[in-house]
């Protein structure tokens, strides 16, 4: 398969060249930048082209890792130039116009994609499957909706009760573009909490694919945090049980589930999920921790770049054409 | 007044040296450290002496920032002398033995010095000042119960949720004696839960003092993450409220509580509190996110070497003594 | 006396407000800044104002911490108005217009000024003291002229060997402008070599005053790294001593050297001068290593926002004006 | 082939395991480690044995990541069984028991061993090839001698000039046990020289290897740093060229001679070498920057734990037993 990135010089960008240069059923035939065209691109024998420069008839799919309001206009394309498509910007994760213009704040670009599969594999992989065209999920939602997913399908969360997500990530996931709150100097040392409560954009996307597993949860109550490394991120989740179940029962519940899962691993008892079990791989790593009957306490951590982005782009891509699922994951 | 500090090589210990040199009022008389006898004492003209050395018919007051178990018989050898006490260790926060035992797997080593002051000067300055001993408080106690302390007082809390902490640490907080889990490597670019839950020594610790403030409040679930800075202390605080009380109301609540208060900086509406507010100095700086009607997120933060440890005894110091209580620390 | 401070919200200038608040003798009176124009400024009443809003007949001095080019004009307006001027940037360093343009291949703005006494108090306290307008030195000249004075000043360098600086610089030294290459993730876990050998900037203004110390000195071969640290700067240093002179004496001469010197610290033989003797404060600590008989290691390290630009202009500033030198430094 | 790692859960015995399991020809049969014995070995279904415990016979060839002094006897045991030996501590580096005792202040513990062949393909490939026992080479020699070697080749560095070298290394090159000096807190925002000038023990062993390629050399001066980060090592060499060889000619001079190595990469004229080139990979990657006609500047960067320690063994392993050099390095 031909495959071509766009936004390849983004730290999503980047990894997902690196996971696909080894990938044997793929050659990369482009890799777009307009802020580093005619650099090379790392591990490839490509230099980076502009945006316009790529030839949609060249591939058989693409990846794109472009800003959203950017994205959806060249996902329109692809599309109609036959093209599959993996979208990791937020452009197609929303299912309606509507949902986009109240968190995106701008009318979506192209209406007429919506909606597409959520390209979150261990919940959609049937949509998924063979799909044309997938959004790929952002890394809180990821990491937050792989951490609650037992729990919401087997709905044993109090439904009165908020779900709580104190999140953490490397600055990477704030992008590559120079800003003042990514300078060296300004983070080190440093740990911030940013869009509190219920103000950032991915609480729609979370709250949208929890009520379609269970319509009956409660509020999300979600804080994202900077943390002063370059990769990695953290969702603690905290969360009231339905009388009837009791957190002793969580860990069982997580291991049936995810035991045919190849890329979530969920920790024995007693030991905890940090970033290490994830940075540069394409996991997501769960651990569990009842703290009384009625209250557990979650753990779950993703690398952002990988099993929050561009290792669950090529996860999505292994499903739509039909490779086995890990190609180049593992 | 002459003092002397105990385990003055510790990190807790060498904040003390650094703050203790540059008050007006005060004459280090001597530094121990069991490890490092015999090297200079930084900022001063002392060498670190073997804590058996000291001699306590020198000093006026004592401050003892020794591990727990080892810190309580010095406490009573010195009130023996008529020496004043500031204690940095866990030895005398708990007011029983009974619960010392229960936190500490260890009978107390000196239960006859049980109940004393606990040296939270903005909740407890009346039984602090002028007092012969006093327990200063741990560094997540102190930022958690600082986070909630208004809201307690003002018993507008929901009887029956949880109080959630998700705590994060820099690093000096575990101590400088080298271990494993402080290995520069094993922290550098990770970021990992321990104790989580209900399992933290703290726990005891915090829960003492919510209910010696309100008795009816939630339960505590409160999990600590060792975060790779140097030092700096968060407290994320999720707590539900009682109808009747809008989170709205909760920032003048705050302003209003802590308005006589130097130590303790509320940040105005839509400002959130970072490490950064505090490292180095001697505050705690709070935030007030108001979620939704009943639910508000509350973040908290120190360094824990300072207003967690080094700078709150030096208050509580200040207080026992009758100097101002801010000499030294603004 | 009244200051005012232009370029206040750099790394350099905010050092600089935050040493001149405590200044017993010293209002402050402005603090400009175009970026953040409006902002409160930190430890103050102030807000940053914009440039052209600095009242210059408010103030009896001011300190330049702007980019060069745009500071040069500001000293000539200053002075024009009778305000004493401290200029941090590198308008005023090189001693001829042709020196500037050859190392900033641009005119210079403001030749008419040049040239002003080089504000480096322990080589030239004399010309400093009393003066009405001070070029204040670049981290990395400071660093290494302290680290070579005392064998420049007894000539005791071989004329014919170069003089080696493997320099490390913190990373505020960049400047606070957001820019790809202090951007966190670029940063973090790298080190890395830039304007190597003799390209630097920084090489003519080392070269301008070694050779005013002693005109036979070798090549300066100069080679600046990023440091993923925030603050301090090393330079070590390498250099091959003439016949008569031993590596052995050379402790001793610095010790004599620098004996009356408050802020240069000669550290006791054996131990090694690393980023923690200065981080933070205002002195400059130099190790000496005699390598064998002829070769001597040298490392020096400042803060590069203290010694290396704001503390050593308000020390410039306190010996312009009269005030103890060390005022509001130690 | 069967394969056993001695020291596996050190951090050259961790990146060692990590890349053996992905070797396609060889079968990891164990994994010693005294202080984790029982633990799992991460990527593997082993746990660690203790030393004592692991069975010679089972293996065709072991990997020695032990302390120096631990490292030989095992050495010795393996020969005697017929087993094939990549020593990676220092006991088999120096070629006499009189250089051992001098640097290392302790008799040579098997001095029948000596000598062995040095385990640097790139300067010994042929020694190497179909060796049974070799001294895979520390660090810091690694990446000098590669920086050096088409100099010393050559003939063409002044004999009567020193060798300067000042190198950094990540903490990881300190080892995994907890000390003071690798403690997060002490390493965090600092940057420090050790043992100076000529003191480091690698210097014999840099100095006997340059000595074996060019018996005219210089005096190394050498001062290692340890660098705030968890991985990599730089060494910035400044070099005098003899009469009638231009610094410009260097460039091509180590592109010819590293033309068939994949594993050294030298960089375009212009670009500098920095420790993302190298983290996580096997290689070695070098600049040049010609400073004047007469001096040179080489950057040369490993990652310490790869082509530092790791990477070179399994490189010396390949050609000891006949694999392609770079099987499960690239």
């Amino acid at each position: 398969m031909r495959v071509g990135v766009y936004g390849a010089a983004g730290y999503a960008g980047m990894d997902l060249v690196e996971i696909l240069v080894k990938h044997p059923c793929v050659e990369l035939v482009f890799a777009t930048s307009n802020s580093f065209a005619g650099d090379p691109v790392p591990d490839t024998d490509l230099r980076y082209i502009a945006s316009e420069d790529a030839r949609l008839d060249d591939a058989d799919a693409v990846f794109l890792a472009l800003p959203h309001k950017a994205s959806a206009p060249v996902a329109a394309r692809a599309r109609a130039a036959g093209v599959k498509v993996v979208d990791l910007s937020a452009d197609l994760r929303l299912e309606t116009p509507q949902a986009y213009e109240k968190w995106y704040k701008t009318p979506h670009p192209n209406p007429e994609l919506l909606p597409v599969p959520y390209g979150l594999p261990e919940i959609h992989r049937d949509r998924i499957r063979g799909a044309s065209i997938v959004a790929a999920p952002g890394c809180y939602p990821t990491t937050t909706l792989l951490g609650l997913y037992p729990l919401l399908k087997m709905g044993v969360l109090a439904d009165d009760a908020p779900i709580i997500v104190d999140a953490k990530s490397g600055v990477s996931g704030a992008g590559r573009e120079p800003k003042q709150n990514t300078h060296f100097v300004e983070v080190y040392g440093n740990f911030s909490p940013y869009n509190p409560g219920r103000s950032h954009r991915h609480v729609g996307e979370i709250e949208q694919e929890i009520h379609k597993i269970n319509g009956k949860a409660g509020t999300l109550i979600f804080t994202p945090h900077l943390l002063p490394v370059d990769r990695g991120l953290m969702a603690s989740i905290y969360v009231t049980l339905r009388q009837g179940f009791s957190s002793d029962q969580a860990q069982s519940l997580f291991e049936e589930v995810y035991s045919q899962e190849p890329l979530v691993n969920v920790l024995p008892p007693g030991q905890q999920a940090t970033l290490r079990h994830v940075v540069r791989n394409n996991t997501c790593a769960i651990s569990l921790t009842p703290v009384t009957d009625r209250y557990l306490h979650i753990t779950s951590v993703t690398d952002n770049l990988r099993k929050g982005a561009a290792g669950q782009a090529v996860q999505d891509f292994n499903l739509m054409v039909g490779f086995p699922e890990t190609t180049a994951l593992l």
